[in-house]
């Protein structure tokens, strides 16, 4: 199959957890992201802010285990189904989706991420 | 909280069956979609094809009743977690990721797309 690429060259991400089916972030691939996630086994995406593609994990460890990738009806979405190492939002949150939106908070930090992230940038 | 849309006024939206957990489908909101699906319960969506405002369901009955609105962490995408009413994907499928980025089929049908959007449009 062929994806469509958005014209950035990037198709939005869903990150659903394999075993709780809990949605634990929305990120961004492209071509080579996608590719280097089949290889590997473990998500790639890329950073629109850094311009670059990222290894998820590669600074907090919090590597995701890619086990399968589905691909949406108009072929430009995917959704990784993944076994997460410990939380995937960078702010300490099992999932980025951690409030509602009127602002109530759902989940609590797991990991301090003053701590994860320190001299890492 | 400020939603942060994207230069097209656009969130990406993720829906996600509330009692399944299952991901049915991604699309896109702009302000105006989020405050129609807040105020009357029933999801939303900014066409990016036709450039106008739709409600799920709205040709195909298949209405999505939302339960909740979760935003992530960079306050750039929606989570709807939502009842769905017959199937999400306008192909016929429960949800639009019935395949694998390898082209595996791993939902059947539920509906016939003829039928159920036939003399609609």
């Amino acid at each position: 199959m062929e994806l469509h690429f958005n014209e950035d060259g990037l198709v939005p991400v869903v990150v659903q957890d394999q075993k709780t089916k809990d949605v634990l972030m929305v990120a961004y691939a492209n071509d080579e992201a996608v590719s280097l996630t089949q290889e590997t086994g473990f998500a790639h995406y890329f950073s629109r802010s850094r311009q670059r593609i990222w290894k998820k994990g590669e600074e907090s460890g919090h590597l995701q285990h890619v086990h399968r990738i589905l691909v949406d009806c108009d072929e430009d979405c995917l959704l990784y189904l993944v076994d997460q190492e410990g939380a995937a939002c960078h702010m300490g949150y099992r999932s980025c989706f951690f409030r509602t939106i009127d602002d109530e908070q759902i989940l609590q930090k797991v990991f301090n991420p003053d701590k994860v992230y320190a001299n890492k940038e």
